[in-house]
């Protein structure tokens, strides 16, 4: 049963579906295990440091 | 100073109550260990996937 | 489908058991949903540090 | 910066590669973003419960 | 690429700046690695419990 | 009661040490709560993927 966690920013509900589905396949195929469990986390911009700094307060995502 | 994380979908602070009393007892009485810390994390339909699929876009829950 | 990652002291298979199956029933019991899934993360003393000092420095279990 | 934590069962080291690139590459289709961390976490058979049954108890795997 | 997730309660956006700052500042010393990720998960007082008790129910944070 | 945890390469005791006094106290600092629990987990570079590719495949540390 194996179970993926994805930190990133926000995004919307048809990237999330997508995100989804091709974890899992690539889950699938690698495991063998058809049981995947993902869990997608949104962080805020604030919430995330790169190199000491919060994405935030950088001119571009990393 | 064990640590239980629980991912589920969002629930009323009476359940919450519950859940954080119960696992405690559990965790206290299985490890012998009295501080136990409990995070609960509510996750939205459109964050959660299972066997590829959004449980947003299920009909029922799993 | 909930899940509940528990981390704490290294525990023989006999405590994971019964850690698995009674975490199991209260997370059933409190969201209504049968598909739980544990996992069990084993941290050595010198891997966990309580009020900045390690497990592993201390006189007595926390 | 997104971040991608997988828990599992044990797996060779040519299967890591393999997960590490296919779901790198989702991510990076996904989110539009080339820095991307993959954690993978393998672990035993008698520290992940499913329904509230050790791994290692059952029949076979899920 | 050390990554570190700092779950406490919700904080201002100049405290996530310090945080962030400090953290990395500390995980490059140990390290000797500058790329470090931090996480910020910011948890409101009914979601988390200590010793079997939600904070929301406390009289003062712990 | 603050959680930090913190994914990096396998260090030595007296880093760890080092690490869980100097994290818990930017902690107790920003959040102004004395109770920190600091869990070290070190991943081997075969378990960890940047930018798609294994750490152990990698000519130096990232």
């Amino acid at each position: 049963m194996p179970t993926i966690m994805v930190d990133g920013p926000p995004i919307d509900v048809e990237r999330k579906r997508r995100l989804v589905k091709k974890l899992t396949d690539v889950a699938v195929e690698v495991y063998g295990i058809p049981h995947i469990v993902v869990l997608i986390r949104e962080n805020p911009p604030e919430n995330v440091g790169v190199e000491g700094q919060l994405i935030a307060d950088r001119k571009k995502p990393v």
